[in-house]
């Protein structure tokens, strides 16, 4: 009968929901302010069209009905829970093809499901918030600079701790050790992307043993890692490497081009780098790429993630290129939540309680209620007529505000006054007039101050 | 390489999502201004607790990793996803007792899974809005008035066909069957659901077939059934059947009580009716009972339905009644979408397309849409310097009003205009203070006009 926690599946209390669902509705109000549409998918997809080979296979649901015997008479395929949210999009576009229009901008945000295992940061069920741009056959370049603005602007309006974007460019990688002359390319990026796990002579060693690059390209290879600055200085520093290559070239451009784009503007809590080790593991990355972190949590990596895809779908005639950026929604706010960090105000939307003398005067408050609601201020009325102290108390306990009191004399005329709990301040007040402030009306998210 | 619907699985354009979205928005804002509390489960619950040998445990869909070999080694319990909001809030309940504050009003608006066969109304994955009140041991009787109220005030606000609540109460049925004679009480409930599916002579012999009831039995329950009335004008009616019973009597009080409170308050597209034929045929139904019905759309069954059940749930020690009802948010929307009686006003959140003369300019267009969106204006930049005719063609198949002219003439001078694309009209703006009608800022639901 005991009910206990179950492993990888956070659920937040009232409060804390507060906090998720206005991290949410500030993200999606940034994203719309730039044109983004919202979309949601199904939560399923079909297994073959998850299940690609890669690590993250056996990490995804599969769903099967409990009394599944009739599965082959209505010809079901095999479904699976998405494991992050492009999947799903790219499916998407090309289902939907016909009813959308090109350059498509839209953004989603969803869980998504993995079977790992979980630890801090990492969750079996956890929320994403994904903006993409994908266009039919051509996307322009400047499309990288601002889907990557637009998240920029989005994490800088949330009261979570700054953030730090780090981009790179796979045209930049790519072509310098084109230039450079390392015979497997593709091998060196992914070798290069173990920088954050192993150490940089075993990085250097697999370099040459893995990717055929001779130790001199190798110690090249980890120069050009090693590059890491706030703005565009990071163009003289490679060109100072003396390797030439015209995909070099294009990367670099492009990369001073997002990092020029997405630090300007002012934002308080996210700084912008470029951070030559970034190269993102996933193989179809083609130009942008972006990893971002939260100061102080460093230990979760990255809380949020993205690129420029040549190719985010096909079907065949018709290739759809993309770039977008994620953020890890549960990610973040999971450890920031647990550790208190971040709070909502109060665990019920309501900033009035109106309270009941006796339960022949329920509908009095009930009135009362009404009169408010009818000017949008979320209260409710107390459940039992107990003393007033308690229902005060009854307030207290949830965080709600103001208790409203409403006396009738022997004459039968009413009394109407309001008292604000934190100060035990008490006035007239008229149901049909009476505000609170502005601050006090709805639920806010309360504990973290440490702007810049 | 083409990619089907999948069946069961309905997905919205973003135009049709937009309706969606305003109406979780709308309904959200109701619960609100009553107090509830938002929370959201995860959606998967342990398999002992979904399964309980009922009708719906063949549509459970059960969960396992595709991988799965290390499931006994990290000893996974078998997951199932949730086929209501109602077992995972109990389960919630019990989970969170400590840490919440009872009577303990919420509301979840979530997507459930069914393996049922596809048919209009009836989804595989559909989203639901359920609000509930639950009390530790007690909960007094006028928070079922409350929470179906709350319902009421809901999908009055809610821009679709007019609705009908209609109410019974299980204490009436139970008691007048109890106080006519009816041997078994049960079977004589779970019969008279049928009335839907079964023509009325049909049900009169399973009642004296399976309920042991006589006869003229059958025939007086039949005619407690046949009561239908918008006010509390039953009470008289089944008083005069005769039938004299102490439970029948507090069911025909909280029946009229939840009429009478349900009625008031001048709704627009909301009825209201005490129907007595309605059972609702799951057994932990107690006390009020609901269901509720689209006009025009009687062949989705109901659209909505709950009532108050006297344990939610229960861990031994302590008990938790409840009163709850809940919405089908994707049965009701679904069909008004695909009839395309219902759509949004447009398929981006933009107000605004900021056109682009040529692609040196860009800089410029985006400085006028930064201008517009630091005043709370969603706007979209043109993605490429195409003739303005094309880009105000962009502008027109994505449905936003307004496009924006930036010239710069020979002496650097610029001019802006705007032109509302409907009416052709073009006039002199200023990017720091031009503002659209507060109509046309934000996509709204268009289509359903007949309001009574």
């Amino acid at each position: 009968v005991k009910v206990t926690p179950l492993s990888g599946f956070p659920e937040f209390l009232p409060a804390q929901r507060v906090v998720e669902r206005e991290v949410i509705a500030s993200l999606s109000d940034t994203f719309e302010l730039h044109g983004f549409a919202n979309i949601e998918t199904r939560v399923v997809e079909q297994l073959d069209r998850l299940a690609k080979g890669g690590e993250v296979d056996k990490e995804i649901y599969v769903l099967r009905r409990l009394h599944a015997t009739d599965d082959d008479a209505t010809g079901d395929k095999q479904l699976g829970l998405h494991f992050d949210l492009t999947v799903p999009f790219a499916r998407y576009v090309l289902e939907h093809a016909g009813h959308l229009e090109f350059p498509f901008r839209r953004y989603q945000i969803q869980p998504a499901w993995r079977g790992e295992r979980p630890q801090e940061g990492r969750y079996r069920q956890f929320n994403q918030a994904d903006v993409d741009i994908v266009g039919r056959d051509v996307l322009p370049f400047h499309h990288d600079v601002e889907v990557m603005r637009v998240m920029v602007d989005a994490l800088d309006a949330l009261p979570i701790p700054p953030v730090s974007f780090q981009f790179n460019n796979r045209k930049l990688i790519q072509g310098f050790y084109r230039g450079l002359g390392v015979p497997d390319v593709t091998a060196a990026i992914r070798t290069i992307d173990k920088l954050d796990k192993l150490p940089e002579n075993l990085v250097a060693d697999l370099l040459v043993s893995d990717a055929g690059a001779t130790p001199e390209q190798a110690a090249r290879c980890l120069e050009l890692a090693t590059i890491r600055v706030p703005d565009t200085s990071f163009v003289a520093q490679v060109q100072a490497l003396g390797v030439t290559d015209d995909l070099l070239d294009e990367g670099l451009a492009e990369l001073a081009a997002v990092v020029e784009g997405c630090a300007a503007g002012g934002h308080d809590s996210v700084t912008v780098e470029a951070n030559l080790r970034i190269a993102r593991g996933l193989d179809y990355y083609t130009g942008t790429v972006v990893e971002i972190f939260m100061a102080g949590y460093e230990r979760l990596k990255s809380v949020g993630g993205g690129g420029r895809y040549d190719a985010l779908a096909s079907d065949g005639k018709t290739t759809y290129p993309g770039v977008g950026v994620s953020f890890g929604v549960s990610r973040a706010l999971v450890p920031l939540v647990a550790e208190g960090v971040l709070n909502g105000s109060r665990s019920v939307p309501s900033a009035v309680l109106v309270s009941v003398a006796d339960e022949q005067s329920r509908p009095e408050a009930d009135a009362v209620a009404r009169a408010l609601r009818s000017r949008g201020i979320p209260c409710e009325v107390a459940p039992s007529a107990a003393k007033f102290g308690k229902q005060i108390r009854h307030a207290d306990r949830r965080g709600i505000p103001y208790v409203w009191f409403a006396t009738t004399d022997p004459d039968g005329a009413t009394t109407h006054e309001v008292k604000d709990i934190r100060s035990g301040n008490q006035v007239p007040a008229d149901p049909a007039a009476w505000e609170p402030p502005a601050e006090d009306l709805r639920p806010t998210i309360i504990g973290f101050e440490a702007r810049p």
